[in-house]
C-alpha cells in the first residue's frame, strides 16, 4: 500500500520534471543547437537524480514546487554527461534510440553538450535567492567530479592494473558525487541545516556508490527481457568493473589467466561471457557485489537516521527500488 | 609617456593572470585530465577578457586584488571555447603550437574543455559574496550566447544566403557577448552601481563587435610579418565574414558572380586571395569596415562617459589599442 503510494508519487513527479525538461529549450533559437537539445532531453530515462533533489528539500522540510527547476538542472547536467560520454564512447544508441552525434553529428554533440550545461546552471539559477554561491558551488564540484571521473574511467582502460580501490575512487567521482550534489542542493534549497545537508549528502554519496555496483551486477546478471539488453556487454567491452577486479584480485591459475585475457584482448566475443560467469560464480563475485551494495546502502540509511519518519520511509523506498531493480 | 605607462600597467597584470592560469590546475588529479588543461592555459594569448574584468571592477571603485580568480575565470572560459571550436574547425595550430586534440585526442579535449568550464565557474565563484547569484547568472548567460552564436556560425557555412545583419547577430552572440560579460561581472564585484554596471556592459558589447570585425579587416589587410600568418584565410576557408557578405551586398555583375563563386565552392585557392583583395577594394568594403570599428568603439566609449576620468583614459588606451592592432 505504502510502496504503491510512493510509486504513484514518484510517476506524477516525473511528469511533471519531462514537462519542465521538455518546454526548456522549445522557444529558444537557433533550432540547430535546442532542437538536438531538446532530442536528448525528451528521450526518457528514470530521471532519479530530480528525485533526489525533491526528496532531500522535502526532507528538510522545504517544497518540492521551490526546486523543480534545480530538479530539471541536474537532469540537464546529467544529459551533458551523457552526450559527451556517448561521443567518447563511439557509442551507437541510448535508451532505445539513436545517440545524439549518430543522430545529428560529431559537432553537433559537443556544443549540445556544452549548451546543456550553460541551461542547466541557468534554471539552478532560477530556484537560488540567498544561498546562491553555496549551491552553484556544491553543482560546479559535482562537475568537476564527473570530469575527474570519466578521466580516470578512460585512463582504466589502457591500464593492466586497476586496484578495486582505485575503481570506488573512480565510481565516487564519475556516479556517486553527482547523487551527493542532487541530495545537497535539494536539502541547502529546501532549508536544511548545516548537518542536515551533510546527512543527505552523505546518504547521496553512498547510494550512488551502490547503484554503480548495481549497474555492474545488472549488467551480467540481469534477466534479458527486463535489462532490455544482452547480458556480459562489460566483459564484450574489456570494462574494469566492480565483479571483474574483485573476481581478478580472488582469482588464481587458470581462471586468473583467464581474466588477464579480457585486459589483454580489451574484452572477450558474445559466446564467451557465459564462461566468464561461471567464473564470477565460482569466485563468489557476484555475491560480493551484493554484499558490497547492501553495505553501501546501509551506510545510505544510516546517515539519514536523524530525519523525521515520513522522509525517511519514502527515501528508503527509492533505495529499496534501486536495489531491487531489474534494469 | 601616458601610454607607456598602461603598457606597462598591462603587461604587469598579465603576468599575475598567467601566474594564476599557470597555477590553477597545476596539483590536481587526474593529470590525464588537468595536464592537458594546463597545455592550453599555459598557451600565452592577449589575456584582453581578463583584464577587462580588472579594469572594469577597478572603474566602478573596485580593486584588481578582488577579482583576480574571476579573470582567470573568463579566460578559462574562453580557453573552454577555443578547445571545442577548434574540435569542430578541425584546427591544426593555435597560437603557433599543436591544438589539444591534435597534441592529445578528440576525447581528451572534449573532456578537457568540460573540465576548464568547470573550474572556472570554482574560479568565479571564489570572487563572489553577497551577489554571487548575478555574477554567475552574468557568466552563464555570457556562456550560453557563445553557445548559440557558435552554433549559428556553423550553419552559416552551410547557407547560400547570410545577411549582414545576421552576421552582426551572430558576433554579438559568438564573440561580444564574452567581452560584455566580462565588463559586467567585473564591474558587479567591483560594487558598481545598476547604472555603472549597464554602462560598462554596453561597452564590452559594442567593443566585441568592434573587435570582431577588426579581425576580418586584419585578415585581408594585415601586414603578413606583423600579422604571423598569410593573408586572405577567411576567404580561403570560405568564411562569411563582414566584408565578404558587405562585398556580397554592394556588388554586382562579374564581381557578383565571383563572390558567389566563394559560397558554391566552399573557399578559393591561396593564389587567388589577392584577386578578391582587388574586389574589396574596388567596393570599398575596407573602408567600410574600417567605418563600422569606428561606429562601434564610439559607441562603447559613449557609453563610458560617466565614468571618472582615470577610469575613462586607461579603458579608451584600451580601446584605441584594440582598433589599431596589427595582428
Amino acid at each position: 500500500m505504502k510502496t504503491n503510494k510512493y510509486i504513484s508519487l514518484y510517476e506524477i513527479e516525473r511528469k511533471k520534471i519531462n514537462k519542465i525538461l521538455s518546454g526548456a529549450l522549445r522557444k529558444r533559437e537557433p533550432l540547430s543547437l535546442y532542437e538536438p537539445g531538446s532530442y536528448i532531453l525528451n528521450s526518457g530515462g528514470k530521471r532519479l537524480r530530480p528525485l533526489l533533489v525533491l526528496l532531500s528539500a522535502k526532507a528538510v522540510g522545504g517544497k518540492f514546487s521551490n526546486v523543480y527547476n534545480a530538479a530539471a538542472a541536474v537532469e540537464m547536467l546529467h544529459n551533458f554527461t551523457l552526450v559527451h560520454d556517448d561521443i567518447m564512447d563511439n557509442a551507437d544508441k541510448r535508451r532505445g534510440r539513436l545517440t545524439l552525434h549518430k543522430k545529428y553529428d560529431h559537432n553537433t554533440a559537443i556544443l549540445t553538450g556544452d549548451s546543456l550545461l550553460s541551461v542547466a546552471y541557468e534554471y539552478l539559477l532560477m530556484d537560488c535567492n540567498g544561498n546562491a554561491k553555496d549551491v552553484i558551488s556544491s553543482f560546479t564540484h559535482g562537475l568537476i567530479e564527473v570530469c575527474e571521473g570519466q578521466s580516470m574511467d578512460t585512463d582504466f582502460e589502457s591500464r593492466k592494473n586497476v586496484a578495486l580501490s582505485e575503481y570506488i575512487t573512480m565510481i565516487k567521482k564519475k556516479t556517486a558525487a553527482m547523487a551527493e550534489m542532487c541530495c545537497r542542493i535539494g536539502a541547502l534549497l529546501g532549508g536544511g541545516t548545516k548537518s542536515q545537508v551533510d546527512s543527505l549528502s552523505n546518504f547521496g554519496l553512498n547510494l550512488g556508490i551502490a547503484f554503480q555496483i548495481q549497474d555492474d551486477l545488472l549488467d551480467i546478471s540481469a534477466d534479458e527481457k527486463e535489462f532490455g539488453k544482452t547480458i556480459g556487454g562489460d566483459l564484450v567491452e574489456g570494462k574494469k568493473t566492480f565483479l571483474f577486479l574483485e573476481a581478478l584480485e580472488k582469482s588464481k591459475g587458470a581462471d586468473r589467466r583467464k581474466l588477464l585475457k579480457v585486459i589483454e584482448r580489451k574484452g572477450i566475443r558474445r559466446n564467451q561471457v557465459l564462461i566468464y560467469k561461471l567464473i564470477y560464480e565460482k569466485l563468489g563475485v557476484l555475491d560480493d557485489a551484493r554484499r558490497e551494495i547492501r553495505a553501501y546502502t546501509h551506510m545510505a540509511l544510516r546517515s539519514i537516521n536523524l530525519l523525521d519518519e515520513e522522509s525517511k520511509k519514502i527515501i528508503k523506498w527509492l533505495a529499496d527500488s534501486l536495489i531491487h531493480r531489474t534494469s
